[in-house]
């Protein structure tokens, strides 16, 4: 059953080890048919290098196994709550992605710095709350959904289809799970930029102000010198000097 | 028409992805044929995998298309202020490229800091002002073209073919599309470089000063043991002790 | 003797290399058989593309070569410490991982920040203390491992299989050397996540306070523009528009 | 003449690109043959792509070309000081190295703060001064190779094979040309590591001394959840529980 919706997720799986968001077996990625409230997720534990579309598992929204040899991703419960509280979305991804994660483990949402983020979230990346011991230690797979839902009471899920689980890492969610899969890798891309934006801001606003020498120094005869031994009449860079053809003899 | 410079162009574009400067689709190259006045552009959103020189688009300098099945980028109208405006350019690339967008989402100028910087740009990569709400919803990617070149009043496009758009990313130019990649290349390394620097600066310029403790701390006697279990007549590192012929092994 | 451990221990080996965590020969991994106390470890200074199972060594506990065409390690005696202090473990591996080699250059402990370690390491992951000159001129490498067990006296080392050396550099150990292998790829990458969540915590923490600008300016009248040129009935990017069926065509 | 040698340089200079220190044509490799006095050195200019053991041009200690269809690298007359001053070296080699190229830029030297750094380098990796107007406008490439030399007065360039020349990028040296790589990759590492090791040294040393909140914020109950859920007779995660054969099933 649900040979085709099978195919797609194993292969969202496999993509998200080849775009280097998923160390061993850190990651999964669902999708649902709507029609049926069917859910195709990948097992839990078995190696990627091993998996192909046969080794997914399909469950109901109430978690029961319908099909499968394995038993499903253990966050499973996690996924069902965001296919039954959002619901325009067909697939959903989780990741450890290295710089995504680092914000949830900051506890900071990931602001909206650049078109870059604008093209696909129209906020911040907002990160949940601290969970309760009552959470962590009771339904906690479940609970994670929840407090994702919680987080989500005034922000669009189709707008903004990324969170970040304080302490834990990021989940996305899309029309599909290559959509799903998709948002993961430029929420991870993302992150990082929001980190090195943060950073270059950090030591241009720091507490010496103006006193703060903004940047190291270099004499304008260096920079003079290497300009113009590249470019112009006096250039002695390269076999062709003048003539710079395609760009490629500029340097040494 | 113009069959040399797709082909020209459709290599710029798929060299963007290789040199690691392009996620999905985010970029976009160019190229002008000066005496025609025409344009080769990338289509808007095909991916890069099924691209070949005969996807890409040919349009005037007033942005018609001439020839072509698609659309052209949705950047192009940028591209046509800055062939307007540059007029020794021949080539013009956008990218989304990770540390030259950092740069751009903090909306700082890349100081130049270093002979790496100087062998290809005269001055710090400039950023562009804030675009105000007209500009924004107006004819968008046309005031991006105009900003830049705003920026660009007191500055020689020729001698810093780069400009970082605020809230977005760079855009760079060159003698055709091939040497614009070259520099997006050498500004996304530029960009990198000169966030490190930042880095290491700001942490022995900070508010402590002397009281700073400038470094973690190594006792002498680690240094001198582990350099001389490597080097002199006392090592025992690896197989061969004092006969160190290639460098290879000196550690384990 | 032992051919199928040698021939795990050769693949441990070659797959700290594969996993980007040594460079030249800067690593080793061993494993014990138990029932014969006997361990077999990486030769000396051999570069691993030339290594192959019948280049280990086997040693016994005290250090003696029993079999093997090599020197051992020169770490071998640190191994031997953990093999005979954590009686529970079967394998150790020693790397200087970058980020992993970073906090141990520090001097600081990796802080339990996230799922990801909790996953794996119980607690914080230990740094060792300074290293006394009589230690360090002494029996450095058996000295090593006793500075490691000395910090492990409060931490359990089956649950926490990892320590940063101070000034040195990782070790990690578990059931066997894969697992130990497992270990040191997971160390890295928790070393990465806390160094990053470190700076992000550290920016929006910084001394000013609420005067602090916490982010970079950005306008919502850009967020707007292009979250809405690529989503909902205004949208033109690509050449679908509205149609989005792979989630590759959102941008340019 | 010297074809041996050359094959040796020309594999070197290759080696700089596997190794990924050199973007385009940004680095250079040299070897002597001290009987003769003569000295192999990459041409300028030349792609790698193309470049070939025939290409490497042969020039005496006062710099003039003794054989060889090209122009030498432009860095030639720093190459021959080295050699001229430090009598024991058989290599040279220029990179553009993204680390130490900004730890060039920040004009600071790089420290000795581990065992990687001592395994190799017996003193911090020093960095020149700021050279003169008269030296940038003379013979600049001779003069920073005099910088260099006045650097070493007080420290043995055959201790510490390796220097960072202000605002521009390292330059390291050996017994031959593949040790003077050796250093050059040693030497970004280490530059790397020692980048990230005054981070996080930064961040916990701030100004803010013990009002500094040292550490993002995690729950003890989630650290006990994930850690229980995947160790111990309660885990529940992967297909075998209990049973962890090969440390790959530990996570999903």
């Amino acid at each position: 059953m649900l040979e085709e919706l099978k195919a797609k997720v194993s292969e969202a799986n496999l993509d998200l080890v080849a775009r280097g968001l998923v160390l061993y077996t850190w990651g999964n990625a669902s999708a649902i048919d709507r029609p049926s409230g069917l859910v195709v997720i990948k097992p839990s534990g078995v190696p990627y290098k091993d998996m192909s579309p046969g080794d997914m598992v399909v469950v109901d929204l109430e978690g029961r196994v319908v099909e499968g040899k394995w038993k499903p991703s253990s966050d499973t419960a996690t996924h069902l709550v965001l296919y039954k509280e959002f619901p325009n979305i067909g697939g959903v991804v989780h990741t450890h992605s290295t710089y995504a994660t680092a914000w949830a483990q900051a506890g900071r949402d990931i602001p909206n710095l650049g078109t870059t983020h604008s093209d696909y979230f129209r906020n911040d990346i907002p990160c949940t709350r601290v969970m309760r011991k009552a959470e962590v230690f009771g339904e906690y797979e479940k609970e994670t959904g929840n407090v994702i839902v919680e987080r989500f009471k005034s922000i669009d899920p189709d707008d903004t289809p990324a969170v970040l689980v304080k302490n834990h890492g990021p989940f996305t969610w899309g029309t599909d799970a290559a959509d799903a899969v998709h948002n993961a890798v430029v929420l991870e891309e993302v992150a990082k930029m929001a980190f090195l934006s943060m950073g270059i801001h950090s030591v241009f606003n720091s507490p010496r102000g103006a006193l703060w020498p903004e940047r190291p120094s270099m004499s304008g005869h260096l920079v003079e010198k290497h300009f113009s031994r590249k470019h112009g009449p006096g250039a002695y860079y390269g076999q062709y000097s003048l003539e710079c053809p395609d760009g490629e003899d500029k340097s040494d």
